[in-house]
């Protein structure tokens, strides 16, 4: 699938980043509001409720140091850290076969960062796919709202190619030519799996 | 960020800890000293590097109220609460097939109560079989130290069972007739896709 990019955009070299602040959510999802994960936990539950897929997001993980049982019927963790996720967030089940994704944002507008990802995810998305399970991810440019399928295949490959030296990160062009881009849709707002049905994984 | 409480660890008056403390720790595992969850770490790690499967623990679900993000580096969840699971706390892949299940012990020596089990694991294992995928539980009697794996089908008609009027719980009998014992390996040390690969699920 092939699209043309509108180059009109203003051009920005700003830093990019993951964690989002209260502002740049307020500039980046304008009147919709939403992120990546509240779509994709709604587009999950759509799957779900209409006997599509059972997917779900991992928790957190999350470092346990201290509990205080004290209050009468609550456990409150009183220190706690966030960890590492060692696999990807997302994973499940379609017509028996095992699913498993991640799910990243950029701020960029021209290439998506692979310091996204840590090098045990994509190990672990090697594994999945030598193990005949469907691994992929599903990158959203922020600024321009836009959300593409990308394939482990090539994001395998991506990657060896900062492995061997090469840049660090995939151009937003290598994206538009190697990836899917995904319409929102209002039902289930963002429709991965029809992605993947339409490459014959399913 | 402000800090809603002093530092609990200067005025404790009870001992805290994660989920078990160490007393429990001795008394019901004895000479071995490991948990189930242990055991089924040690073995999808086996079946991770010996190329079987890719099978994970999902990380324990939290609520995060309170985060203090003063330290220079690092984050520290100063409040946070335990989430009921709405999933069961394994699955993964194998041989391209989706693989789900829940482990649970009980100090009981004659049952094993389905209380430990929430409405909503039994649900989400039922979405699980109705995709195709293969969904189990694995049960450990630790007084005996005994381990059996029951299919979901079985689980599902117990628990119907019990939403019906019956008993709460499954009779050791009935696990012994209907489950399937796994022997304590030293490498895997809970070989259960070996029962599932039996059972011609795989």
């Amino acid at each position: 699938m092939e699209f043309h990019y509108p180059n009109g955009r203003k051009y920005m070299s700003q830093p990019t980043s993951t964690k989002r602040n209260e502002k740049e959510k307020i500039i980046s999802y304008g009147k919709r509001g939403m992120t990546l994960e509240d779509d994709l936990n709604e587009t999950n539950l759509y799957y779900l409720s209409n006997g599509i897929a059972v997917i779900h997001k991992k928790p957190t993980p999350i470092q346990i140091v201290q509990v205080d049982y004290q209050s009468r019927s609550t456990a409150v963790i009183k220190e706690a850290y966030f960890r590492q996720a060692s696999t990807t967030d997302y994973n499940g089940v379609c017509q028996g076969k095992y699913i498993d994704f991640e799910a990243k944002e950029t701020q960029s507008a021209t290439s998506f960062p692979l310091r996204n990802f840590h090098e045990h995810q994509i190990k672990h998305m090697e594994n999945v796919v030598s193990h005949k399970g469907i691994a992929f991810v599903i990158l959203r440019f922020v600024k321009t709202d836009e959300v593409f399928l990308v394939e482990s295949k090539d994001l395998f490959s991506f990657w060896e190619r900062m492995e061997t030296g090469g840049r660090k990160s995939i151009t937003k062009d290598e994206i538009i030519s190697c990836g899917h881009r995904i319409e929102y849709g209002l039902h289930p707002r963002i429709d991965y799996l029809k992605v993947i049905q339409h490459l014959l994984l399913l």
